[in-house]
């Protein structure tokens, strides 16, 4: 199967930042097999041709951390202090099951398609029903149990999950679009057994770790009090800070965590609007990219985020970053597009398979139309990603070659999507309010 | 003509916010005759049903400080330093036309409606132009000709914006929809007797003054060492800080500033996303707030924010200020829409005809479907605007009676204003992009 794409402006985002106006992309089955100027010979000999009608033809974006099946908590106790432990475990424990995991993947997964992302990494419960979601819906995933100490909704034993997760890997290594790697909940919720255990995990399998870091201030506290050391220092001494790690918020790291996760290439989920909305602070994300850490961005779960897209959260981190240097020139929006993509790609170590529009690349493209009132003028077309475009501008998107997303229709039955979900939401919703009450 | 809208989850935003989750509302002409819980006899004796199927209803969002016909400029040199004095000054004596400010102007407005906002105050050149088409799109406009001491694009002298703001404001000031107001450009753009000559116009006609306050570094050090006080300060001093100012930006006010601000009645146009876009800071809107000061969210040009949606600036708000003090509880999402709804009326002195969804008041309303896949679930309908909603979900708007918006399709010809305002741009866009290779 050929499919060529004409007449869209090809921001590609290799290593030079090439673009092509006016250019053209050829989609052999999985994977690019062109990007350059139009050539008009090519039409034939292909299977189909699409006229991008000058939209913005850009790689798939990568979202480097969620918990994609926590969309049954969206808009519940946003602007309620220690929300994580007063809302989200409980309820977690009581109500989180193994159908709902299941349908809310598969709902965030659609949400996310239709927001151009087109590879997320995961981490929650019961991962096996992600990774089946992907595999039901086109989806590249990065996929990890969560690993934590104490007993959760699906496993009974504190650490339950490494078991778990042995199973889940062994049984998804070699599948085309789920990765599975291991995902320990954070510094604080693990203790140096469990991590080093995963990491192990993660070398036997030859796959990655990912775990919240340096994000609450409880944590920070609780590290220097304990041991003398922040957090990443600790992972340091224990082993795990490491070339599989991929770590998430990162909001408290000073210079020499940020020395030692270069040193080590341990690499760094973004999430600057969950971390903002919570008032955590903002992570030091230049000075993470000057020491030449592979930085992404992340939405962080639906509960934390709200919005599964990382048009918000470009535009956020943008926003915070300048305002923080008071340098309106600081993190040009070419630098912010490169964060969505090739930085993500490189964060989840999977840029030579994806995160640019290049030959022999995997097909994961997003068309980002310029018809909507929003989209005019475009004088730069990295500035009106960034800073004018939002969710709602995404027109088409391929995943490993499939077209999932056709001029803003799923191919996918969204509308029974939602309706299985709603009904599998029912007790988790009941509690959700009570709980709301209680507190 | 009577409509009656039903099955509306109405948050009314009046003084104790109350909201009815399965509410009905009817608009008489060009007020609102009725909102509260549905009542099946009221379903006789109107013109037209309305089933809201559940979306959130809302007044119209006021957009507090724009400059609607900077559309050419949107995604040029965003992010270049001095933007100001770069791009915009020189661009704009140069390129700016009455036709580019009428069509960009048309262009804008339309924009504006399909994002939700009913209502915006405009400072710009050629003010004419932007009132007539207000006129000719329905749309609520609060409208200042610019006063500064240079030669622009519509004056041959320097403060020639005087005069024109006189002949203006005698035009429109009985106008259904156009308040004309008068708009100084800002503290350090105009001298003390313009400054002066503008707020006795204001009075003369017992109308409002805009303008910049406080927002550029340059600005505040030139009058520490100029007059030694703050912008804010110097203002009073001339008798120009009173009840009929809206101060856009107010980024570096003090405790002194907030203190006079509130104590003359002085209202502020908050516009955080071009404040930070611009790494110029974040104001202490919690402050105003406490001190009594009427605050408004206002997207400022085009240029600058790019967007001249309220949901952005809604978003960014929130996190900024949370962020800024560390507490997640600060600015519950409720607060936030007040500022973009009844705030906003309230710091326009127009808190008596809109800005809430209350029996007399003026038809401005906004109708935001929850159908689509990021507006859902939602527990705090406040929490799902602030946090889950953007510009695109926005179903249909009604400003003064009259339904602007229907199912996301306006009732103007849109494709026609684009291609107007697109030959009109040909020699703005030329000179533009000329620019762009000179710097
Ligand atoms: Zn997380
Ligand atoms: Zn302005």
């Amino acid at each position: 199967m050929k499919t060529l794409i004409k007449n869209a402006w090809i921001l590609t985002m290799d290593e030079v930042l090439t673009t092509y106006p006016k250019g053209m992309l050829v989609i052999k089955d999985d994977k690019i097999s062109y990007v350059g100027e139009y050539k008009a010979e090519m039409e034939q000999h292909v299977d189909e041709i699409i006229d991008a009608a000058g939209g913005l033809l850009i790689p798939g974006m990568i979202n480097t951390h969620a918990h994609v099946s926590m969309i049954p908590f969206r808009s519940l106790g946003d602007d309620c202090p220690d929300r994580l432990r007063r809302y989200l475990f409980p309820l977690e424990i009581e109500c989180m099951t193994e159908p709902l995991v299941y349908e809310a993947a598969r709902y965030g997964i659609l949400e996310m398609q239709r927001s151009g992302v087109t590879t997320f990494l995961d981490m929650y419960y019961f991962e096996e029903e992600v990774a089946r979601a992907c595999d039901e819906l086109n989806m590249r995933g990065m996929l990890g149990e969560t690993v934590i100490n104490f007993p959760t909704c699906d496993c009974k034993e504190a650490y339950g999950g490494l078991a778990y997760s042995e199973a889940f890997i062994s049984k998804w290594k070699n599948h085309e679009l789920v990765t599975p790697i291991i995902a320990p909940h954070a510094t604080n919720t693990n203790d140096a057994n469990a991590l080093k255990e995963a990491h192990e995990i993660a070398e036997k399998y030859e796959t990655l770790i990912s775990m919240h870091v340096a994000e609450m201030d409880y944590e920070m506290k609780e590290f220097r009090e304990t041991y003398d050391m922040t957090p990443v220092e600790y992972l340091d001494s224990i082993g795990v800070l490491s070339d599989r790690l991929v770590a998430a918020h990162c909001i408290h790291v000073n210079e020499h965590d940020m020395k030692l996760m270069a040193g080590r290439g341990t690499s760094v989920a973004h999430c600057v609007g969950s971390n903002m909305k919570a008032g955590k602070g903002i992570a030091p994300v230049k000075e993470m990219i000057e020491h030449g850490i592979a930085v992404g961005l992340g939405t962080d779960g639906p509960s934390s985020g709200n919005t599964l897209d990382l048009f918000t959260q470009m535009k956020i981190a943008v926003y915070a970053q300048k305002t923080h240097y008071k340098d309106r020139s600081l993190f040009k929006a070419e630098e912010i597009v490169k964060l969505a993509t090739i930085g993500g790609a490189k964060a989840l170590k999977m840029d030579d398979r994806i995160g640019s529009l290049e030959v022999g690349k995997q097909a994961d493209i997003v068309l980002i139309e310029t018809d909507s009132v929003n989209m005019f003028p475009i004088y730069d077309a990295y500035s009106a990603i960034v800073y004018s475009a939002n969710a709602s501008n995404v027109d088409s998107v391929w995943i490993n070659g499939v077209r999932v997303l056709n001029h803003k229709q799923s191919i996918f039955n969204q509308q029974e999507i939602k309706i299985a979900l709603q009904q599998e939401m029912q007790q988790f919703q009941k509690r959700a309010v009570e709980r709301s009450k209680e507190l």
